[in-house]
């Protein structure tokens, strides 16, 4: 490619609504065009990034034996409906009518169509397994779309989605996606971790998400130094401390704490560690029962340095429905405000969660059900019943490791991929099923593997930056070398020993380009740095002179100067490194 | 490709609602599954025609020097608003609010964004000329979505928007996208015609339709077949005969004509060429002054055996908002009912266009503006005023070339490209302006040309089947070459012979696929006879035996018989003619 046939459009400031890092290179690199609020239009530039991230996904993909399709972006309200996820998905699902007042969906993803594809198509146990996948432009109406690429409402997702006669048969079909995507990540150049999932509210069973680490990830991944434990926060186990309860050595008192409504404070005031602290969250239940809402109130202990999680809560017997308590509710249920409530003499019956860590605790502090005032040497049994201990809390750095083999460390991460076992979730909802052996209909076994091609693209930038810009993996970069002629248009020598050498990698089989635009060599190396060439080689009279060329990586310090005639299979090394 | 790890589904016959043959073979060939109305779910043998089709328009693409880029299939309200298109595209324009009310339009095209980009990235003459295209998935919301892929509401297209300094610079550009078009054409291998068109409500000047040609076209072409002359019927003129009028010989005389209103009828009651008949049409334009509501009558004149054509007389001053005039304003005006009225005596004044071919009628019939007569005899001057002479009706077989080179053909076509030159209609209502070389802002002149994508799979199956199925030129097969053996699975020599024969293709590059499902031969021959895979090998131990292979063409009749160490090089030759 030569630049001047090409667009290159440079910024030297970021717009002032790029907040994170990869979205402020990729304005100022000219990959992406803000088009309206998470609606991007990929310039040539950025195109050429997402076409190589499409093409590794698409090779690996086939290679895998999955099946390429491409379904429409505009599906039938009908199908959602089927599932009922036209009502459970809110506002994120774009819904839109058509000029005969038909609805339809937008598609934020497509297990409904491709479950209605291979309902209708799939008739025996002869046609499985069997594994469809497109690469198509997503819609998701995001609440607050930010971020660029890496949370943008019109993205770009390849989905695949597998069908199997049994349960070994889609675990079969998850593991071959499993290793395709780790070598899918492999070939990005990425640092990457495949963490267990919890499997939220798509249902069935096991899931595993894809990061690539960066510090700016949104997401905390959980695993272990020692072993091949990795698992995202949610999912991560905080087992039960191995220490038993030590036995009580305070008497209960009632310690005056004014105005101390935290346990960190209440630690400082009393002067003890907060591992000696106990906070109390309170969680509502609702249910209606012949009309009449009764409402449930239950109380969750967790160690004053823990935080509550979420997900592991959610899956408790009971409060798959829970909000948090209103003010008004906890002075109904315990007499006092926040910051004051505690397990011992509540003023009403509540259900107890104890986490793991606070059942082996002793001489512990917790409100004491009045204003001002917390409990110290609280103690199991003697002060207040043993109640039911459950995992409900995030684990931290140092916990030991769920598979007894060291402990957990805890690292950042941009989810990029996610694969799902289904299960017959869907096949159920949608009747898809097949005739086994003996002509009897059975329920399909789904998987569903998705990549976010796009949000890749933020994610590498993430991974892989300076001060100066972008700095690609290979494979992914716009353009693996730059050719940076000084005065190409001046010096004969310079424009022959370039095109001599534009032509040797383009035979080769390098996506080069070739930078003739004129400009000054000082604005040319910003732009190329800004934008990311891993390689870069600089053709000048000076060099030429000795017969030498300038290289030097994106990630290099100093220039190496390459003789001539190795230059070519300098370069082809460094690719092939 | 092996057929086992492939998704082959074919149909012994059509669904009902398939009434074309492009629709019903691709339904039966398994290429697409109706989602919804006009909204296609890709399956995978048919996405491999879209692929290849999108290959070759790349590739021409970008050796023309456009420039790929991705424009958001979802957008803003405001850039439609800008240039007037969000009211007057009407329900076609598929519309969407997202969760904050905000509208949207699903992009049927993109001159609004792409000329929104080119306002804010272009600022110097020296940017320009630049051509950015991109290949996206469109939305229409058809009024009546119908024959497959040939009309659908969800489809591909290819557009691209060239920019340039002047109206030569815009010439140039539509020059080389013209070009690149017929490359793109040329390598389909499919017959096509480029006609002049007319530029419709897109407005700007010059423009040229693509058509496959194809009997079962909706569109008429009109061309020389002694020059190059080439136009669809809009556009397409009809001069003015050379021949001068002739005197009269017949007096004005009124003929008893009961109950015969068509010309027809009048033409065989009174014995009588059609060609001495004329017609008369009725036309209304309602024009508001001052809340006053003013109704102008025009009558047009044609003769008895040709047609009105509608796009000319839209450019007629004064009838850019014409109708067809209803029988109540027809007795008010002329007194009689359609079919016996004429411009001999009208009752009120009308405003009379007569056809070029009328205006050097002589002794010719027409209503007398009394129910069951008409006027024979009917003469220029003598009998009524001349009036304005235009060009208003459809051109016929024989009709002179207006290049003077020859008599007019007709045949059908399929309309699949399209190139217009726009001018400034988009970047003056945008305010897309460059800096020229003094400094001063001009208004960019831009181009839009258009590949509809998906249609063009539609159309060269109309160009190309017969009653086993789908022909393809070898460029938009699925698969090039389709290796049967006969017995795969029992044979071993078979099995091996075709490995071998299917490894080598593979490494020449052949897009082939091997059918390794065990099917008979005669439901094998049937599949790859309904796919259309142009050439086709038998490998089977008969022939084996004596060293040889059958090779057949899907246009052949019979099969040759080609030795085993020959059809490496056979099949290469086949596939390089």
């Amino acid at each position: 490619m030569r630049a001047s046939r090409f667009f290159i459009s440079t910024l030297k400031e970021a717009p002032s609504d790029a907040e994170i890092v990869s979205h402020k290179l990729m304005m100022r690199a000219g990959m992406i065009k803000r088009l309206g609020s998470g609606i991007y239009t990929y310039m040539p530039i950025g195109l050429r990034v997402i076409r190589k991230v499409e093409a590794i996904v698409r090779e690996e993909m086939n290679r895998a034996n999955a099946i390429e399709l491409l379904m429409p972006l505009v599906q039938p309200a009908e199908l959602w409906q089927e599932t009922g996820r036209w009502d459970k998905m809110g506002p994120e699902l774009m819904r839109v009518k058509d000029r005969h007042g038909r609805e339809y969906a937008i598609q934020p993803t497509s297990e409904e169509v491709v479950t209605d594809v291979v309902r209708t198509e799939i008739k025996s146990y002869r046609q499985l397994p069997l594994n469809f996948y497109h690469i198509q432009t997503k819609f998701r109406d995001e609440r607050r779309p930010r971020f660029g690429l890496m949370r943008g409402r019109e993205f770009t997702m390849k989905d695949a989605y597998s069908f199997d006669r049994d349960v070994e048969g889609l675990k079969r079909s998850y593991q071959i996606m499993f290793d395709a995507y780790v070598k899918i990540f492999n070939r990005f150049g990425l640092q990457f971790r495949a963490v267990a999932a919890d499997n939220g509210a798509i249902g069935g069973s096991g899931s595993h998400e894809f990061h690539v680490i960066a510090d700016t990830g949104e997401d905390a991944l959980v695993y272990c130094p020692d072993s091949d434990y990795a698992a995202n926060m949610e999912a991560a186990e905080a087992i039960a401390p191995a220490a038993p309860r030590a036995a009580a050595t305070q008497a209960l008192t009632k310690a005056s704490t004014p105005g101390t409504s935290k346990c960190e404070d209440v630690a400082a005031l009393l002067k003890l560690s907060l591992t000696q602290t106990v906070k109390s969250i309170v969680l509502t239940v609702e249910k209606e029962e012949k009309g009449v809402v009764n409402k449930e109130v239950w109380l969750l202990l967790l160690r004053g340095d823990h935080e509550l999680n979420e997900v592991k809560i959610a899956k408790i017997p009971g409060l798959a429905d829970y909000r948090f308590a209103s003010e008004a509710e906890i002075v109904e249920w315990f007499g006092t405000t926040p910051g004051y409530l505690g397990p011992v003499n509540t003023k009403k019956p509540v259900k107890l969660i104890v986490d793991r860590t606070v059942a082996v605790m002793s001489d512990f502090v917790c409100g004491a059900n009045e204003v001002d005032f917390h409990f110290t040497g609280v103690n199991w049994v003697r002060d207040l019943p043993e109640a039911t201990v459950l995992d409900i809390r995030n684990v931290v750095e140092g916990d030991p490791s769920p598979d007894g083999k060291g402990m957990l460390a805890i690292q950042r991460g941009i989810e990029v991929g996610h694969v799902f076992q289904l299960g017959t979730a869907y096949s159920e909802k949608m009747k898809a099923t097949y005739l086994d052996e003996n002509g009897k209909p059975q329920l399909i076994q789904m998987g569903c593997y998705g990549i976010g091609v796009t949000r890749i693209v933020g994610a590498a930038i993430e991974q892989n930056f300076d001060d100066k810009g972008i700095i690609w993996p290979a494979a992914l970069a716009p353009f693996e070398v730059v050719l940076c002629p000084m005065g190409y248009d001046r010096s004969e020598s310079v424009k022959a020993e370039t095109e001599k050498l534009y032509e040797a990698l383009q035979a080769a089989g390098v996506d080069v380009i070739l930078d003739d635009r004129g400009e000054r060599p000082g604005a040319m190396f910003a732009d190329w740095e800004l934008i990311g060439a891993p390689h870069r080689i600089v053709i000048g009279d000076r060099g030429l002179k000795e017969g030498k060329l300038e290289y030097q990586g994106r990630r290099d310090t100093e220039a190496t100067a390459v003789a001539l005639d190795e230059m070519l299979a300098f370069v082809k090394a460094k690719l092939a490194a």
